[in-house]
């Protein structure tokens, strides 16, 4: 895992503090409640960042919800405390942390364990006279950069190597585990100088109280899911029982992190597209649809792989993957694939995605497989989507807890019999004999498996009574003689089948997608000619949170109605357009549109007051064509539709070169 | 006021209950965690309402801000104290509630006070043998009918003429004066008979802590208007430093209600909507746009009709409402009709709308002008869009506590020169004749008002000295020697003006608008024929959750391809569609569709086979016509995009009846 270090779109090494800088003067995005002082982890989209997100959703909802007819639904972010328990995030969505006696700092312990770590094996090296390998960089470790500075100290050979054993297993370790480290090696804040507090766990949803009374605790949703869980058996008759299917939502979730460091990639509060597929168990869960995608190629980083210690990744057809076990199922195949063809379309570099495999230790216990979407940025390979096979987990702990059944009624193509073991009480004899007890022993009877009642049938025919462990009742062992009980093998016929459905839920994080996807079209134009450098977005046209961008060449009066009657004519046809009049430079103008991702321009000129021409633009080659307006438009239609490229409009409309010069003269 | 009894789009009595039903069983809404026993003021949208609220959020998007090149941003949830402390939140966003000291009750304390009141007053009618006339219901009162029965009790004349005088201001006492009412009146809780404790403020704020620590307090914000208000030299450079302009935010707002009970009409989280246009407050608030809706007309019921106790409105050109001084300024009236607009786009019923202004003390003390949108609906007159000038008062606290320059800085078209009275000090004489009180007096003095220095000038060449109080002083008065200081007249010159702009805030509830929208929209197909009344939401095809429902005539195998080949198509055009293939007769299927508000439906049968041809049918007036694929789907297009209506489409196709004979025949 050595260094790849970041680049932009063109090649180039990527400048993030220039990008970032970038993005905020153009407000892409900007610190939340800044002119008082901020919140970490809290982030207000600009225009151009609401714009652009609007157009990634849109863009996940055609691609997801109207493509496969999904469900979708909105639910509230306010839940009560019973649903969460539940679910288990009341217990177990928690970080661990400790805080510094001397200076009241917080800090998560994982974290705080790791870089600790890290620098004395840095500082190791260095004293050894080693070259200091930066590894790839996650924002995990690269949140805590600012922290404590490496001393060169040679470390005994034994300690490097538990340190580096530590390290690999860093994820894996409880509260106690992370304390007991700490005090073992002895680990010191560098900022005091002291060794924290033992980790407690703190829960990362941000708790509140419903309702006037604060007997009705809450949390504001840390995931779209479970309204989606809860409104299973409405939705599945609201698809008039038709299975397989999926809902989806999109909308807000809440994090309260412990200490968010690493700009937009890990925030307290965050846009989530989450779809919850229903598939039926039985019958390898095959995907109608797997045919269409089966020929898409994945670069996939596997379990075994990981556990050899590397990082290298196969290119896999989907469907080669699926056959081979790689890919536990079908409809989790389907999905990635589908997940795959979604970030190409908006834009995502293709050399910078793979998927990573869970590895089982990640895994929740009970899913059966799960793949994250990962997306390489300056900050290292990070987790976009993530997408979980979790069996029949959620609907199965809530159909527990609430009694509802989540579950689906199927008719069977053709009724089947079933032969089993039944346990027939005499209720009137039942009740005298055992008193107090015999609703506690008859209980016991009817919860007893098939091979238990098959001992009974026999003791009862052999000896006259079964006997039965009844735990407080009695010495824990009651004896029913066979005047009380039958138990005997009965057939019965099933006309329908009953099942929980397993989920498979693609999950997006849609504010760390439009990072990786601002990082991945970003460039800079050369310095040609002693120009400053200039940041260009190339975003597709499709999701560019502006489309046209409109200059008249001066302020003369006579452009103005243009420029006008051509914004109206691209509103009409839904396509944004902004007019900037403005008396700076034509280039000046289109630089600052460059900056904000807008993929075409057009110029309203003299030419345009003589003969209704206009001149079209394109962002990333800064090449132009000349036609009248109706063609012009028709050719910008078709470039923000998908359906053409520039390279095709500009093969079938003449060259312009420009018109500066011209116009000077003429001015 | 007497009861205007709710009606459906066709004028039939509205059936509130039989709406209710139908919208939970299509899945419109659902309360939330209902398998857990649901939380109070908490709904999820299913599919349908799902749609229904993205299609009028687009229109609100279309309408507003692509028609005004408005700067949309997405803001934060989740907001320090400090922020709405300053905007008046933490102290002033609060209901006063009561609890019942024997079970535990919460009671909000004015609609406590209300209720008994009225129903005291219900049973005075009743002892006099008067009719007992309801009056409008609205909301507030609607949700508290189940409390208390009428007990015919006469009352003295002069206590009905108290209670009536306290009735109609119920609104304007604070939780004091609440709890004498109650003492007072003796009005005891019904479920108990026992008074309840006096009335305490209940903050409206969800509260929670951001962070590990417990030191960061913050809310979900009530509106999203603060957010904008805190962007705004951002949004300003954005614009170009252009004024005037408007930002615009969707999304969710949170008031923690005492005991929500009135449906979708008071929920405890909610979509919002709102528009901060931010103005000059010199030249009158002048809308450069204003003549393209000057002759809009509205329904206006202005502050003097009630004041003098009537609800009689007046329908009006809104340029005559602003000429005549009913609406306070051109800005406020543009947006007043561009509200009407919108509302009438997406199908709000023209008749029960209506733009009440706000009383005096209804208002903000720094709002200029605040009208509502009130739709009718069976719980009465219901605010849905607020619109008011709320002056410079936001960006001036917000500017005032942080320092942040939340300003317009404009270039004078030409310089203007100030004349003023200086003063000027001599530092090096002040601080020795001073001592330690010199920068006291010093500021002293920079503090002086115009008038107080031109006395200090005459003081100085009369006298040779002046004296100014300073508190903290000496005795409170100091003597500066005209050694010290000089005092004379100025002439300066200025090129940039500084002003805080004004801010005129139109504020949709989404859910309202929704909800209204649905019993606008929603009438009953009588039974005719032995048929069971059918309901019908007649949505304006543009915000209908889905566009096209496309019906195979039966299970035949011909059909499928058509279907799919038919949703692909219009997929294509960005128009939804569902196929039901279910196994209901067509009636059925196209009777469920009427309930889901599709507007249009696709029969595919054996002449589809033949010919191509297809039938489209319009959900209100369930005619049909018959043309090829192509003319069809174009005219769907027409309909969606609100260019034709159906009669237009009547016009223009042959017209088709009754293919289900024919069909049974040949089947």
């Amino acid at each position: 895992m050595t260094t790849s270090a970041a680049t932009t779109l063109k090649g180039q090494p990527l400048d993030r503090p220039a990008l970032d800088s970038m993005l905020r003067r153009r407000m892409f995005y900007t610190p939340s409640f800044e002119i008082y002082g901020g919140v970490a982890g809290l982030y207000d989209y600009g225009p151009p960042g609401c714009g652009l997100q609007a157009n990634v959703v849109d863009a996940w909802r055609k691609h997801f919800v109207l493509e496969e007819d999904m469900l979708e639904i909105d639910c509230s972010v306010l839940t009560p405390h019973e649903v969460l328990k539940t679910s288990g995030h009341v217990d177990k969505f928690a970080d661990w942390m400790c805080k510094d006696p001397k200076n009241g700092e917080i800090l998560r312990a994982d974290h705080f364990v790791e870089e600790i770590l890290e620098n004395r094996l840095k500082g190791d090296k260095e004293a050894r006279g080693q070259k200091v390998e930066e590894k790839e960089e996650d924002p995990k470790k690269k949140k805590r950069k600012n922290k404590g500075a490496v001393e060169a100290v040679k470390l005994d050979d034994a300690v490097v190597q538990e340190y580096e054993e530590t390290l690999a297993k860093i994820d894996n370790y409880n509260g106690a585990e992370l304390g007991e480290l700490i005090k073992k090696h002895d680990l010191k804040n560098p900022a005091t100088g002291v060794q924290p507090s033992p980790p407690v766990a703190f829960n990362l949803m941000f708790q509140t109280s419903i309702g006037p009374s604060s007997n009705s605790p809450g949390y504001m949703r840390p995931e779209t899911a479970q309204g989606q869980f809860l409104n299973f058996s409405k939705l599945l008759e609201f698809n008039q029982a038709k299975m397989p299917f999926a809902s989806a939502s999109v909308g807000r979730s809440y994090r309260n992190e412990i200490s968010p460091r690493a700009g937009l990639l890990r925030v307290r509060e965050f846009l989530m597209a989450e779809i919850e597929h229903f598939v039926d168990p039985e019958g390898g869960k095959k995907h109608p649809r797997f045919d269409e995608v089966k020929d898409v190629e994945l670069v996939l980083l596997n379990r075994e792989t990981q556990l050899s210690g590397k990082t290298s990744v196969e290119k896999v057809a989907i469907g080669q993957a699926v056959a081979k076990g790689t890919v536990d199922n079908e409809t989790l195949g389907y999905f990635l694939a589908r997940i795959h063809l979604f970030l190409k379309k908006i834009g995502v570099d293709q050399s910078k995605i793979r998927f990573r495999q869970h590895m089982a230790n990640e895994m929740a216990h009970y899913a059966a497989d799960c793949w994250d979407a990962e997306l390489l940025t300056s900050y290292g390979w990070i987790e976009c989507v993530g997408c979980a096979d979790r069996s029949a987990y959620d609907l199965s702990v809530h159909a527990k807890k609430t009694g509802a059944p989540l579950i689906v009624r199927e008719r069977l193509p053709a009724p089947i019999k079933i032969e089993e073991w039944v346990v027939d009480v005499d209720k009137k004899k039942f009740g005298p004999h055992f008193k107090k007890d015999g609703k506690t022993v008859e209980a016991a009877l009817m919860e007893t498996s098939q091979a238990q009642r098959e001992e009974f049938a026999k003791a009862l025919s052999e000896s006259g009574s079964l006997t039965i462990e009844v735990p407080g009742v009695g010495d824990g062992k009651c004896t029913v003689p066979k005047e009380l009980v039958v138990v005997e093998k009965r057939t019965r016929t099933e006309n329908t089948r009953e099942f929980t459905p397993n989920v498979i839920e693609p999950s997006f994080g849609i504010g760390r997608i439009l990072y990786a996807l601002m990082e991945h079209c970003y460039w800079s134009r050369g310095s040609e000619g002693g120009d400053e450098a200039r940041g260009v977005l190339s975003f597709p046209p499709t999701v560019a949170p502006t489309k046209v961008l409109i200059v008249p060449l001066s302020s003369n009066e006579q452009f103005a109605p243009f420029c006008y009657k051509l914004s109206q004519k691209l509103r009409k046809r839904g396509i944004s357009s902004r007019i900037d009049d403005s008396s700076a430079t034509i280039g000046k103008r289109y630089s600052r549109n460059d900056e904000l991702g807008t993929p075409l321009g057009i110029t309203v000129d003299f030419q345009t007051v003589k003969d209704q021409t206009i001149t079209l633009r394109d962002r990333d080659s800064t090449k132009q064509v000349r036609a009248d307006e109706d063609r012009i438009i028709q050719a910008i239609q078709s470039m923000v539709d998908g359906s053409k490229s520039w390279q095709e409009v500009e093969g079938e409309l003449p060259a312009f070169e420009g018109q500066e010069v011209e116009v000077t003269i003429r001015e």
